[in-house]
Formats: structure tokens, C-alpha cells, sequence
């Protein structure tokens, strides 16, 4: 005796998704009788239309149900500078900041040789383009502090290098709040290595 | 600037589901662009077929796809024995431990006048009608050991008092592999009160 077949299917989606193991898909597959129907429908056609309606804005790849996403639509931004991002979802993060007024480049992932990803399986080339197109001034480099982030940060770097663009990094450093001796050491190395002069002698 | 709507939406419909918070349904929303196009078909279907084609057992009150639950269709039961159990998933959890061969009955909660879930509001007449109609043996009475579980096992005991039906309650106590030092106190006192006589001195 086992559930349902309905039932069945929905553990066996719920199992699809990131972190969610036998006994959560069981949980959340029975949760689902309990919404209102109003939400299921919503639930259902927004799953069919993640398939059929998000596309990727032909310029800055960013999640987008139009040819262009609502960013690059936007006129009255800076448009000389751009921020490098891996994901779709980091856009949102900076834009949630509210203190970034540039536009934007999703690379869809990091350089990984291991894992068989190189340059050309990013949006590299199409960056390179648009530095070259759009006039450019700065190219912020937002990629996270890993092997992988670095590596892609100073290809990126290099190859745009003879472009005349000023190509900066986000600082990594010690977290806002966090105390000194719970940091991990390579995190301690880079705030000692990016460490800023914030003298006030300017004759020193 | 924020994610297309169908991104929105999805992230709206995981927030309603238990235990998931603005963060993890971001996540999952995000995680549906990279499940295959087959899955989602499935996903999205099952969601719809969980308001129309999910139903109750007429008999049990089981999650069933027909008028009668793959259980209750099923003739090579005991059917002198009757389970009673709280919700549709304990049924899951009795029939996984494969010893239990009688039949159940779902209540669809517990008795808890402070929630204004009164008998009435439970599938209580329903199991009174079986008791009578099938010429129930025992009912076992599965439900768990909270105020709100002994004051229905309590009410159940007392509705079926004169139905010449054997009524016995699972066994509460110490869980297996538990360190005694660690059961709480209410666990502890009801292992006490449910002690088994196990001497094999017969005339003691």
C-alpha cells in the first residue's frame, strides 16, 4: 500500500529540488492538499510557464520575460559602468542594496577546469563585446572569493586588459559584525592584503 | 527591479508551503529554471490533480484516488481489526512497518476543544457505524500521546463502551535506543504506569 499516485508524483518532484530529502518531499507532497485552490492553479501555471516564458535578456543574460530584462529596458541608469555577476540571482542582491545604479553581465557560472568549465561556457565573449560597444568605463568584478571567482576574476581581467577600462573587484574582508577571532584565516589573509590607507597625514 | 513575475509567483506559492521562509523559497523558485521540461509537465500536473483527483476513502477516510482506498479494496485483511490513527499519513507509517494485516480509520485530527475541534467536527460517528455494520473485534486506538490524543482516545473508549468491542491503546514509552537519563519526565511516568508483568514464576 503507498500513497496515491498523485501523491507519489509530488514526492518524487519535491525530491528534484535543492536540499529537500524523502521525509520534507513526503511533508511538503501532503501540505499541498491543504492550500486553496486559487494558489495551486497559480502554483501549477507559473511552473509550466518557467519553461515556456523566462528567457535570458540578450544583453546582460539576466533572468527576463521580455527580449531585454527591466534593467537594460531602464534608460536612466549609468550606462558606463557594469557590474560582472555569476548568477541571475546576484543581481537581485545588489539590487536590493539600492546603492548600484550601473547595469549588468551574468556570467551563468565561474571558470572550473575541473569540473570542465572554461571561458567559452560563459558569457565572456559577449562582456568583452559590449565593454567594446557600449563605451565602458569601469567593469566591477563581483564573483565570489573562491578558487573559481578569482581564477574567472583575473581572466577577465587579462583579456580586457587593452581595452582601456578601469576593471575593479569588491572588497573581501572581514564580515560587518563579525569578531576577529572567529574569521577564517584565508578570509583574515585577503583584509590584510587589500588593507586600506586611511591616515590622515597626507604628508606621511 | 525585480524577478520576472513568474519568478515571483513561484517564490509566493513555496512561502505557503510548511517550514519554507522568503530565503528557501527563493532558492527552490530558482531551481525549478534548471529541472527538466518532462518533470515540470508532471509537477505542475500533479498539483492540479491534487484538488481534483485526491479524495477520501468513503469508508476509511484514507487519501484515495477512487471511492473506496487501495486498503479498504483490499479483501485479505483481518477484518475483525480496526485502526484508528490521526491523520492519512499515519495510515503510511503503520503499513510501512508491514505487521499490521486489519483495516483503519482516519480521524482527520484530535479532539481539542481549545482549537474548537469538538467530536462532531471528527470522523467519529463514522467509525461508531463501522464498529456496528462490521462486527469490529478491536479497535486499536493510534493516536498520539498529547492532551489532545488521550482526551479522543478517552472519548472514543467511552462512545464504544457498549459495543462488546475489545479497545486497546498503543504503548507509550521509553523509545528504543533511548538513554533513560534523557526521557522526559511525562515519558518516564507513563512507562512506569504501563509496566508489563514479564515474571516466569506463574504462581507468584
Amino acid at each position: 500500500m503507498k500513497y496515491p499516485s498523485t501523491i507519489l508524483n509530488l514526492i518524487e518532484c519535491f525530491k528534484k529540488l535543492p536540499g529537500i530529502g524523502e521525509k520534507t518531499a513526503e511533508r511538503l507532497a501532503l501540505s499541498v492538499l491543504d492550500i486553496d485552490s486559487e494558489t495551486i492553479d497559480i502554483f501549477s501555471n507559473s511552473l509550466k510557464d518557467s519553461k515556456t516564458k523566462i528567457k535570458r535578456c540578450t544583453k546582460c543574460n539576466n533572468l527576463s520575460e521580455s527580449e531585454l530584462c527591466e534593467i537594460c529596458k531602464d534608460k536612466n541608469r549609468n550606462n558606463k559602468i557594469l557590474c560582472v555577476v555569476e548568477e541571475p540571482k546576484n543581481v537581485i542582491l545588489f539590487e536590493k542594496l539600492n546603492i548600484f545604479d550601473g547595469y549588468y553581465h551574468v556570467l551563468d557560472g565561474l571558470i572550473s577546469p575541473i569540473d570542465g568549465i572554461n571561458p567559452e561556457d560563459l558569457n565572456i565573449s559577449s562582456l568583452v563585446d559590449r565593454v567594446k560597444k557600449e563605451k565602458i568605463e569601469e567593469v566591477i568584478l563581483a564573483l565570489k572569493p573562491s578558487i573559481e571567482g578569482e581564477t574567472t576574476s583575473l581572466y577577465i581581467s587579462r583579456i580586457l586588459e587593452d581595452l582601456n577600462v578601469k576593471i575593479s573587484k569588491i572588497a573581501y574582508g572581514i564580515p560587518i559584525g563579525a569578531e576577529i577571532d572567529y574569521v577564517d584565516s584565508l578570509t583574515l589573509e585577503m583584509a590584510l592584503e587589500n588593507r586600506m590607507d586611511i591616515s590622515t597625514n597626507k604628508d606621511s
